[in-house]
């Protein structure tokens, strides 16, 4: 996958990122989604302005892009980001399967300039209930029957 | 944070699952937010309805609750889930700061189902570039000047 990388996206992605930092619209943070050697999607991140702690650079370029693209899945894309997606863009480009990510600063850097990163991908690996926020598993006895109704869906959109 | 437990919000958000997978309106998952014993945010997945792979029950709770708490911080509340949060709702989770998660399904019971949650756990455990979409790292001269402009904002929001 390395040879459909063009620093010039990534070089967009900091500019984006350093701008939104420089104008207070967010954090330090931007990403761009590329297919076919075109921009499908712009975004930085706007936690802040948006009051969506979920607002993040990765997540928006990804939400944009789908719209523009009328679909829930980007394959054939490549996304750039300005840092190493944290664990929770990780998990969105995994759901949203492009070919390939491209970033420019590690997690360490967004640590260093007080970001969770480094700390949510330390608690990841944690057992569920030993997480600074606690993930309590509870026995309940029709918690089956969701998937036993997604199942039985003959309908049903998978993705 | 066991304490705060009450087993009739786990049942709703099982409830809702259930019906979204019977009605074709998006993937067998729901979640709420609950602060003061009072439901903030009920919310399903809704992933090819809206087109939007980010567009999980735990993510969506998370959006509204916020929207209607007017922060990007869910400090003092509770979040219950019909299944264990993905990796992307974990991180989401961490970002919005909620005091604890309480679930029913576990991720082995979603991935039974056809789900990638456990793979996506896997994944992260591994180099960031061995993983099945590789996040590949640029050394790009410029990686910390978005960072470098994030310090030096005196009127920065943080989060």
């Amino acid at each position: 996958m390395n040879d459909l990388y063009k620093e010039h996206y990534l070089l967009r992605a900091i500019e984006l990122a350093e701008n939104n930092a420089k104008n207070g619209t967010g954090g330090p943070f931007a990403a761009l989604v590329v297919k076919d050697d075109v921009i499908i999607a712009e975004a930085v991140n706007t936690v802040t302005p948006d009051k969506d702690p979920t607002a993040h650079a990765e997540v928006n370029a990804i939400r944009i892009a789908c719209q523009k693209l009328n679909t829930f899945r980007l394959d054939g894309c490549q996304i750039y980001a300005s840092c190493e997606p944290c664990p929770m863009c990780l998990g969105a480009i995994f759901w949203a399967h492009p070919d390939v990510v491209f970033y420019a600063a590690t997690q360490q850097q967004a640590s260093q300039s007080g970001f969770d990163d480094s700390f949510i991908y330390e608690q990841i690996a944690l057992p569920n209930d030993q997480r600074k926020i606690a993930f309590i598993h509870k026995i309940v006895a029709i918690s089956e029957t969701p998937f036993q109704q997604w199942s039985s869906n003959d309908q049903k959109v998978t993705y």
